[in-house]
């Protein structure tokens, strides 16, 4: 499946260009993998960061840049499962407007205990993204 | 009247401490004005910066933080005009989430012409600004 | 007495008009009150924030900006103790670029312990703070 | 040979765990490569995006992040070009603290003209980057 966020492209994102400066870009990838744990795995970064003191640290991204991203355009990004693993998983994004493919990126996310050290998922977010990721969206 | 925008705090706008780091209110603060020019004014900023290379700076701007803000949280952001200048404008915004009030923030901001020099503010933005200063919403 | 440091405009700093994006400012006049600290305080940041979970946030803060910052510039930070009381402080900071004044600042912070309340400054904090208050550095 | 140069972590930098927010790593990132246009190259930002109009944009973008970078650590960045191509190059660049690899990053920017366009380097760039690709430092 598919799972779908709106961004626009306001002033504090852009550089002296007028386009997007790249850093933004991945502070909105990051949002929208905020927004899909709250949404879609029903596990909001509330709960791993704050109340059980856990974090999903990005180790491995890696991202292509088509078009530039002008002030004021809407970016419509779509975020897919690739891959659950044990203690990681690997989400595939990309952002368009107007049909345009802006940028597409490839990240592997962990799950760290308190303690620093990578450790299987809760069962409560594996089970999901493995679910999420098998679904078809008829897309 | 009010100009009304939600923002919902998320785990870039968070320092070590898991609350809100002053700067990024500012982002969030003027992100709430360029929504403002568009959506009341009808003067987007990408109007304003690239069409017409005008800018619209803050030159003064004093903010008071009255409580923390957490990840999480949905700050409402309220917006009014309080003064209308030849060339100035002073806006007044606050940011409140479950009836607390987070931050309260006058602001100046001057037209500013390509050459870099303050001027009158287009007919189109004073009207429109004075027109929404004075409505009353029943508040 | 006075604290000084100097801080370049870098591209990440500047908006579409080239120049700095004020909530930029907010992050330099942060990381010159950090590195204020740290250097004339003897008490960093990890200090507070890190081993005692304590933090200094930001309760007030009034900023004018007299000219604006251009990429490639560099940045002189000042800043001065302006009051020191019993959990709080105020500071004042002011950043010049060639003899010009870009931006002048009001800051008061407020000490805060791990539950989140005001607290008395921890006395070598307090102690330092006001001798650097008083010294006359010949200005 | 190695282009080298350190960014200490700071208050701003950091995520409510603690550690560096990916997103500022890129920040970084862009200031190394900005510095290393300026004191390798000797063709500033200002010169490209200011006097030119032009624009380095990056245009692929693979890091993996090693270890965590903790507030008040020195990161020391260091820059190599891996190859240069007619109008792009690719940089490869690390940052460690205290012998550790905190992260690696391979970038690929392009040199684009005024109209948006991917165009040859200016040959003053060709060469120093060139010459700096093939000089041995004795590393």
């Amino acid at each position: 499946m598919t799972y779908r966020r709106r961004i626009q492209v306001e002033f504090n994102h852009c550089d002296p260009a007028g386009i997007v400066f790249y850093p933004r870009y991945f502070e909105m990838l990051n949002s929208v993998i905020e927004n899909f744990f709250a949404d879609v795995l029903a596990y909001p970064f509330t709960r791993i960061h704050v109340e059980e003191k856990c974090a999903v640290p990005t180790v491995q991204i890696d991202a292509g840049f088509q078009a530039v991203s002008r002030l004021g355009e809407m970016l419509e990004f779509t975020l897919e499962v690739q891959h659950v693993g044990r203690s990681s998983a690997r989400l595939a994004q990309r952002a368009t407007a107007g049909g345009q493919v802006k940028l597409q990126c490839t990240s592997t996310l962990v799950w760290v205990t308190p303690d620093g050290r990578a450790a299987p998922w809760p069962e409560a977010i594996r089970q999901k993204m493995i679910a999420f990721m098998e679904a078809n969206d008829g897309a």
